[in-house]
């Protein structure tokens, strides 16, 4: 085997067991009976150590190093194609935040989210912070130990949000998200000052098993077959790819809220379309990887907003629901669905936020983990400064923690530094979208047909089949034609509301 | 550490590792998309590697030797426990099974048959033994391969069965088979002399979904309690343990047939039980293990067969049957639903048939499978000996493959050498019942009261506490007061059937 073989070997069997352990995730925000969690984390702990060990091997990292100067990143050997030289480039990345990670912290870390995500669990049904909270602390101080570990230059924040978003810094996120609150802010006080839309048919009571089946419905109308997907229930919806032929979503049904689970759905669906699209014969390289979290989230909100709350897909999918739901529905004008699954309010939960309030959600997550990370903030005050921050962005504060800082799973899973990468994924997705509009200028009437196929292809051709050829900043100016910027979200935010709203230009 | 507790490390180690691999199994049985496959079958494979490697290591191995003689099992250390001695002797006795299988084999075993599971499924859909026959082929040549690798005094099935019910010999099972054989077609011939109970409102529609709540009812009068355990649906039904705390049973639900559900239920959750009320205390260690199949078959057949075929039970439960399904049942009498869940009569499904015929249908598993690992049979062969079986043991034949030789999924596991257990498990289960009778004469009194938590108490006193403490045998025969023999299964049989179709005694 020369050295690249031996690399893949290595990578691809990491890729198996990671693959487990994404299995062992699954069954336990599904199905996994509730006092199997103490094996569960046991188990969960073993194959992430399993995983680290494959990464970091010997042999992995001789060969590595046969082929790339671990220093400095440059190729020794130029006869390799280009493809795989960007697999080694990104194997290299991968290799450097392995190793520089011990066994024992990696094991460690592991254990400890494990069983922080069920006591998350039930501290939010109960909506009870103080379960949470020793577990939360013990996940804050794991994580700036692993920022240590990773070393960083400028904030300890680079470190965790390198991990989710490569080549992205604190730096740039604080600037973007700077610009981004004042346009937003400006953009909402406009809204506030106009009517609503009725919109309470979408509280009635809607059959959960029908829920679940218009759920399946539109996954299989985006291209996701159940031959290779399938999705359940669990607390919070996620999809995780197994591989690109074992995609599993998940949803959450409230019998009274229609749209939870619709864009749930959508959501989850364009997360699971990146997945199916990567290129499958690079399993276990990172050509057949996600480039990033943002990247994926723009995937996800794509289908989820661009497309799920745009008029053209109700256009085609409004009857189909109405036959779903004619208790419901049937007195229902598409004009009136349509403006109120867009009605823009300020509300407690970030995944059923509305595209103008949604960054803001992220904006005070993010500035609340760099204040943890700094030792700025005490977990034991997170509730308080979470419901002042909340009044601030958005004049509104949750009664109840569990729609408060107890709603969302990541902090449980130690992610802190994912949550940017959901903002980052609302601007890279309206690049795209921006360039779409100008690929498909009669894209609406395709999809007013109810053709989707043809989104799913450009996606597919622009972003998906190339996995981590090219890091995320570089992909989303081939596939845009522009560098990241909030120019495009905001733009395209204050055209769509200002006509939803008849508000007046400024 | 001291060698027992290095010993009991590496053990739970690979005791985590195996119950990974079983929710593998359980995975792709219940919930896996159909393209999943590829990727189960990489996984299972690297999974069944790493217990080997963990099972047969110099670090287990050494500290092995340190405390017991390899060679005579002979224990060193006086001052150890009667229960660590014990546990010892059988850490002895599977690192012998393991370290004689090189590694290789054992990965290439693992992945032929998750691959033949899916085929088997396939062609059991289709009724085509020629889809499946090239896999079964690969598989009984390995299994002829792994009973050289275990080496064998008599006969090479002697290797298999071992492996399953630990000291059985084929010479042992023979001469108890051939004993079988001749008492149960003596007594089928006088019942199919006798007419029939009608039995046509056991195959009405019902409703998939409320026979699956049954099934739950069930389970919980079991004292299977839904936070450690769980049901679903798989094609074969299963009970799979991964800890005393999280127990996958499945059924399957024949919406024309209600027995089968019921019975699949009652079955699994004996098997259940047994896992349950083990000591978890020592899970990762034998006596937190099952002593053999053919006991843990005991279990599930107890509460299927002895006590779910029972008048006493159906007395408590018949009306919770009848109110969940009124428009099926309720012209129904409580005497007229036992007599035709317990009507003998030769069909083609092993898991559906009664008590008198069931064991023909494991000795003509037992005849081939010892034919096809002595090269007697060719796989290609396997459809018409079957079949010409089947109507010289019950005389009647499947008009399809499907009903036939590919209705257990046993083979494509590569299982060979475990069908004679669920004979055993008959056998045993009758001892245990003789003895229960004895300990509680009032036995039927408490059970038409719906208490079964004694028959419970009574199993893990007299099994399920001792893990594999003591030998199969040894353990039967202390439950029992008697060793192994025919005799109480055979006169169970006779009594109750004689009084069921009214026959005169011979």
């Amino acid at each position: 085997m020369n050295p690249y073989q031996k690399i893949f070997e290595s990578a691809r069997k990491a890729k198996v067991l990671d693959s487990i352990k994404g299995l062992l995730h699954w069954d336990q925000e599904t199905y996994m009976p509730l006092r199997g969690i103490d094996l569960r984390a046991e188990e969960t702990a073993l194959m992430a150590h399993l995983v680290h060990r494959e990464m970091t091997s010997k042999k992995f990292g001789r060969a590595l190093s046969q082929l790339v100067d671990l220093e400095t990143g440059e190729c020794f050997d130029d006869s390799l194609s280009f493809e795989k030289r960007a697999a080694l480039r990104e194997w290299r990345r991968d290799y450097l935040h392995e190793v520089r990670l011990p066994p024992s912290f990696v094991k460690l870390f592991a254990k400890t989210t494990a069983l922080a995500q069920q006591v998350w669990q039930r501290a939010k049904e109960k909506s009870d912070f103080k379960l949470f909270a020793p577990h939360l602390e013990k996940i804050v101080s794991l994580c700036r130990q692993k920022a240590d570990y990773l070393s960083f230059n400028e904030h300890p924040y680079d470190a965790l949000l390198d991990l989710y978003e490569p080549e992205m810094t604190t730096h740039q996120i604080t600037s973007l998200f700077g610009s981004l609150h004042i346009h937003l802010t400006a953009l909402l006080k406009k809204i506030s000052g106009c009517g609503q839309p009725p919109s309470e048919f979408l509280h009635q009571e809607y059959e959960p098993k029908r829920q679940l089946e218009v759920g399946k419905m539109l996954l299989k109308a985006m291209g996701l077959e159940s031959d290779s997907s399938r999705i359940d229930l669990s607390a919070h919806p996620f999809c995780l790819s197994l591989s690109p032929h074992d995609l599993r979503l998940t949803t959450r049904i409230h019998p009274e809220n229609l749209s939870s689970n619709l864009f749930s759905v959508l959501h989850e669906g364009g997360h699971a379309l990146y997945e199916k699209n990567l290129p499958a014969e690079h399993f276990g390289s990172p050509l057949c990887e996600g480039v990033s979290l943002g990247v994926h989230e723009s995937q996800s909100r794509f289908w989820e907003v661009f497309i799920g709350h745009s008029h053209p897909f109700w256009e085609h999918c409004f009857p189909l629901l109405q036959r779903e739901f004619p208790e419901n529905l049937s007195a229902v004008s598409l004009d009136d669905f349509f403006k109120a699954i867009n009605t823009v309010a300020p509300s407690c939960i970030r995944i059923e936020a509305d595209e103008v309030t949604y960054c803001q959600h992220i904006l005070l997550r993010f500035e609340m983990e760099k204040a943890l990370l700094e030792g700025n903030l005490k977990v034991r005050d997170i509730p308080e400064v979470w419901n002042e921050k909340m009044r601030a962005y958005l004049g509104i504060s949750p009664s109840t923690d569990d729609r408060g800082c107890l709603q969302d799973i990541h902090w449980s899973l130690g992610a802190l530094g994912y949550f940017p990468t959901y903002a980052l994924g609302n601007l890279y997705a309206a690049q795209l979208f921006q360039a779409f509009e100008t690929a498909f200028p009669h894209w609406k009437e395709e999809v007013k047909r109810g053709a989707l196929g043809f989104i799913s292809s450009w996606l597919q051709d622009k972003v998906h089949k190339w996995g981590r050829q090219y890091p995320p900043a570089r992909l989303i100016q081939q596939a845009s034609g522009q560098p990241l910027s909030t120019e495009p979200f905001l733009s395209y935010l204050k055209k769509k509301y200002s006509s939803l709203y008849h508000l007046h230009r400024s």
